[in-house]
């Protein structure tokens, strides 16, 4: 039996986009190149130009599939939600190639000129949706600005992994999310909530060792073809 | 009467970083080039290479030099000493093209095949003996840990940055500075401590719009030559 039109499209989208997370992951936006993707992923020219129009194209869909790599493997809400986004995307970055590349190629885009502020801005609407919820839990304390605070634990995070990758090789980022939530935490929370958060280094191991499987929302959002 | 052969070489040193800056500011690592940065310095390849033995040379020194184009600029010590360098980098970022190289290719360091967590190290150890002035002047909250505190901040303001750049253009650098210091200050200081401390926006506008003169200190710690 055939496989259907819009299936086919959907799994050698995903096979592109993995591809090039490799190439994009080891080399860099500007070592890498569409022959060698092309290649790896072992698809036509054509094909390649019916999903994506250019490396900058590949490269703007791996950045902006990243919350789309860890939102599957968190199920908590509220500050236990924000928390537990930042842990398993600790560890996500260490087992994910597309989430690395998708990280790599956000922080080297004013190297092939690209200005795009939408990867940092979808990662602060996700943490902002975790302290909306934590606000209406009565976790949160008044004086937090939500906007503000989402913002910020996107840009602790991506310094982080960057301090991390060249001191470490990313070996230390766990240690580093678990201690950025003891500078934030006892601020960011009404007294009550505080003893019931878990962000400690053994939660962090749980979750990222527990081998939760990977969600099946990661399909749709990351591989749907644009219906080029 | 001739330049002392000293002088002459710590000037030609002045010279060469700050054509470096220009060039790796507009072009990156993997674009700049020796040839473009000897001809901008208005200097011979036989003078370049007896201070710098190659373009990584070149990138490692502006890569140290980043805390001696802020420090010179503040004069405060503990906590407000701490927040004084942040709001004084945000700003400097925009002004001075030796800082910014110096962020930039601590950025790309990978791309060229270095990992030298030097850079956020130095950056860390300035802040953590802000922290401790802070300590010994009764100023900080028991349980902040101060090497972790510091690691923290360098992180945040590494990503700050690169989120700023590509919102803004790094216009709203400042104001996320400020809005850190409102997320980390509740918990990192005591009580008495607090009502003193001036995170504010407009003590970033009065450190930042006063012309504060360049520090002698800028000269020995990045200008000097190492002998070669």
């Amino acid at each position: 039996m055939r496989e259907p039109k819009q299936e086919r499209a959907v799994r050698t989208r995903a096979i592109i986009l993995r591809a090039a997370a490799e190439v994009f992951d080891e080399l860099g936006f500007s070592g890498a190149n569409i022959r060698e993707i092309t290649h790896r992923a072992g698809i036509t020219q054509g094909a390649m130009y019916f999903h994506f129009k250019s490396k900058e194209d590949l490269a703007r869909a791996l950045m902006k599939a990243q919350p789309s790599t860890v939102l599957p493997h968190t199920a908590t809400s509220g500050l236990q939600g924000l928390v537990d986004l930042t842990l398993v995307w600790s560890h996500q970055l260490r087992q994910d190639v597309l989430l690395r590349a998708g990280v790599r190629l956000t922080g080297e885009q004013n190297s092939f000129g690209v200005h795009d502020a939408t990867p940092y801005r979808e990662w602060a609407e996700v943490l902002a949706e975790r302290l909306r919820e934590a606000r209406a839990q009565g976790e949160l304390a008044d004086h937090v600005d939500i906007g503000s605070m989402a913002d910020f634990v996107v840009s602790a995070c991506t310094g982080m992994q960057m301090y991390s990758q060249v001191a470490t090789g990313r070996q230390d980022l766990s240690e580093r999310v678990v201690a950025m939530w003891q500078h934030l935490l006892p601020a960011l929370c009404t007294g009550e909530a505080r003893a019931s958060i878990d962000a400690s280094a053994s939660r962090a191991e749980a979750l990222t060792h527990s081998g939760v499987p990977v969600g099946e929302r990661i399909a749709p959002s990351v591989l749907a073809s644009r219906g080029r």
